[in-house]
């Protein structure tokens, strides 16, 4: 399933597979517009329930919206606000992301979260979702037309329809009533969406065949100019695996899908061979900035380690070696571990800047390989390279 | 006095009158190699025993010294120490830095300290400096010798001896000792330095005119490759010129001058004025990541400001134009304040880099403009227009 493409919107391009950097609050955490050229970013995606907060999205759009505010003239695209909705309620004070632990689970399921429209953290009526906002320390409340709006001011060039985001502790029951409200919703941003963005629908339907393939089915039939897999990918890689392999088969394969939150190595390399044409997520720059830098088979990088090496770890106080013998990316030319370690350790601020430019151009790189080894044939012989190593 | 040369170390080149940004850690905060060179940066100075306790000077040694573990292919300066033991044990305890706060001196002159041999942060003896760090909450001893071993391990270009630095608060007599220590290790430096590195020599003496003139005469007499101009420069402005003005002409003009620790603007126009080659200090990047930055006068810059402006000011909400109109750094050609201070305000890593980015080009902007108007004698004109604007 796995395919080469190139998507042109507004006179930008975004070759696919491709990773898409998180610009959360319109910058991608620890570099600057230049940086994201330099290692090859062509899209961001930044999250709109945080901008519509900080700075506000009508102060974005009275600047000349968000390309000329984050000085970025690459394709952006907003997420929706509904997983901020579930996150910053429900996810953050549960500690539940898109993927169960095992641990959480099984303290959680005996709480009977998940599973109600009224909960302690969030309101979800057939109009939008009224939450608590941890971050804030206030009530805010998502409606699809509300996140269509936002959108519009940030004036991005890819959008995503408003839903309701359940977490793996959601029944059938609950994720089905939410699916649907998902779909009502869909319509309704259709109506409101700003015509000149492009909007992708969103699939829900949680870890649940039945669902996600009528989830699947619905929103593609529906005018959208490309699909988004969100919600819960259940409790293991595997279930995300079989969620992947639901749904993708169901969609008009004419429309680009994005997978909305993922990207581990590996789960890059599993998702682009079921079909997946972009993925985004926090990770390279988050676990830079917590001293966690990506390596590649060359180095050492497998499976097991993830493709990572903590910084900090001694046996590199004295190691003379760039990061990663693949990464082409100008830290690992120019610096040491030694250095990096130093830095680290030290706590200064060039280090968050410096790792998170390796772990960017890192995840760039491979998708370079994998958009190449796609074109070649290869595909399958570079994974097995990399997963297998 | 004011004049326009050409450092020529190991193959580098600097050109001065010339602003040498700090990089404490071995990295100026915020910045990689590639931005120093950038922004126009011929040399940075490292901070001794900052670095010999943190990764550790033989570290820096065994990595190929300082030049390979920063990547930095420039100048490379290091301060003696001198000055961390006085501003670790009396400074940071006392709040007084290089020019006394009024305040902190009528609080302090009560309580007697600067003039006495045993402190409670920190004893003296003609052996060196034992010090109370609170860093580390360890005490440290420093020597001449042990101060020009660490500085050879590190492997800069450009060393200096090692002094004791007297505060505003020390009266004449404790000044005068010290500073005759001071010429004493002046003396066991030149035995002890690594003869590949050029050093450079302290001039003590605090604010009396005597100890200034005596302490020049005596270190312009020893076979230095430069000096540097120490220890307290008083109580007011006025004060460190009339040191500068009592000093500079006893030392031997075919040699550099270099004044210790200053860097705000009117500052280095008035230094330059007097004869100073080079200065250092961390206000580009310490002001920077307090959300301050450099304009020049023809953005509203002036004497009264200081140059400076704070970001999260709040009719730069909705200002689109960039920092600074002068300026041609990468931020201000890209970047708008109402940018900036959202970025500022969320506390956003980014920021950082490009604030320290501005604010260090702003200064080499400066210095190049300070050595073309000297080149063309026009540098009183250029000092009306920045000064008295």
């Amino acid at each position: 399933m796995a395919r080469r493409g190139v998507l042109k919107i507004n006179g930008k391009r975004l070759d696919t597979p491709a990773f898409i950097p998180v610009a959360t609050l319109a910058s991608v955490r620890g570099l600057d517009g230049r940086d994201l050229k330099e290692v090859g970013v062509q899209a961001v995606i930044a999250n709109t329930y945080h901008l519509h907060m900080k700075p506000g999205d009508e102060l974005v759009r009275d600047m000349g919206g968000l390309h000329r505010f984050m000085s970025f003239d690459g394709i952006i695209f907003t997420d929706s606000g509904g997983f901020q909705a579930f996150s910053l309620g429900f996810g953050m004070e549960h500690g539940v992301g898109k993927i169960a632990d095992n641990i959480f689970l099984e303290n959680l399921k005996t709480e009977g979260f998940g599973n109600s429209e009224s909960r302690k953290w969030a309101f979800v009526d057939d109009g939008g979702v009224t939450f608590h906002d941890p971050l804030y320390s206030r009530k805010s409340r998502l409606t699809p037309e509300k996140s269509m709006k936002i959108q519009s001011n940030l004036g991005s060039d890819v959008i995503f329809a408003f839903d309701e985001c359940t977490s793996p502790l959601s029944d059938y029951e609950y994720t089905r009533k939410a699916m649907e409200r998902t779909h009502r919703w869909a319509l309704r941003c259709l109506e409101a969406y700003d015509k000149k963005q492009k909007i992708f629908g969103i699939v829900q339907g949680g870890e649940y065949r039945d669902l996600r393939l009528e989830s699947a089915g619905f929103i593609s039939s529906l005018p959208f100019d490309g699909f988004g897999i969100g919600g819960s990918l259940g409790k293991s890689k595997r279930d995300m695996l079989n969620i992947l392999e639901w749904v993708i088969p169901v969609l008009d394969r004419d429309k680009p899908v994005h997978l909305l939150g993922i990207g581990g190595i590996e789960d890059i390399f599993e998702s682009v061979e079921r079909g997946i044409d972009t993925f985004d997520c926090v990770t390279p720059t988050r676990w830079a900035r917590r001293g966690v830098v990506f390596i590649s088979p060359r180095s050492g990088g497998n499976r097991e380690n993830k493709f990572r090496i903590h910084i900090k770890r001694s046996d590199f106080k004295k190691d003379s070696r760039g990061i990663d013998q693949w990464c082409d990316c100008m830290v690992c030319q120019d610096y040491s571990k030694a250095y990096l370690r130093h830095l680290f350790k030290a706590n200064e601020l060039t280090f968050f800047r410096l790792a998170s430019y390796h772990n960017l151009r890192f995840i760039m790189k491979l998708m370079e390989e994998i958009r190449e080894s796609i074109e070649s044939g290869t595909f399958s012989e570079l994974k097995k390279r990399w997963i297998e190593s």
